[in-house]
């Protein structure tokens, strides 16, 4: 069975509060999947970075990579910046595979909609 | 009765594609609840800016109002940026209460490992 590396990708601050739901999403589904290679990793302003991640787990021999983007939906850094990143990082033998953004996500939705209703 | 306005702060950007979520979470929210004035405002970068909303609500009669941060966390725009906007607007005998970030919320953080998983 080939292994899928499962990138978390958040946007990134300095800020560690700021990263405080990330942390937990990522702790909580590695506990799910302690089998899994699940990393947090960050578009800007905090490491790794999502190419460190990759290239980091390219060297453990991963060749198939998930990217979750973990953003409320489809702007700039997912349109133009997530694909240069991707585009910079791919090598031949290498299959990334991109979420749609976790905001966007039906349940995570309707979730939302109870937490306001 | 008295009545409270609930105001959905996004952070706001000029890019429609990525306002698409809150626009949705705040047209699901109004079919809901026809009888509540809910608004979808912005912290910064597109209209109505939040204290607009506010401004505009209280000149219907509002003094009673709910805010709810449609945020992953609480950053520098929550702690910082919005009591400091809250403020500046408040006028005695207007009530202002303030939600959690909605990504810290226990369901929305469940949904979201669920469509990580």
């Amino acid at each position: 069975m080939t292994k899928e590396a499962h990138l978390l990708l958040a946007h990134g601050s300095r800020d560690p509060e700021w990263r405080l739901p990330f942390e937990i999403l990522a702790a909580d589904l590695k506990a799910i999947h302690p089998e899994r290679p699940i990393r947090l990793c960050y578009l800007e302003l905090w490491h790794p970075m999502l190419t460190d991640a990759i290239q980091e787990e390219y060297g453990r021999g991963i060749r198939n990579f998930r990217i979750s983007p973990l953003f409320w939906s489809r702007g700039r850094h997912l349109r133009e910046d997530l694909p240069r990143l991707v585009d910079a990082v791919m090598i031949p033998g290498m299959h990334i595979r991109i979420d749609g953004p976790l905001g966007l996500n039906e349940e995570v939705l309707r979730a939302a909609l109870t937490a306001l209703t």
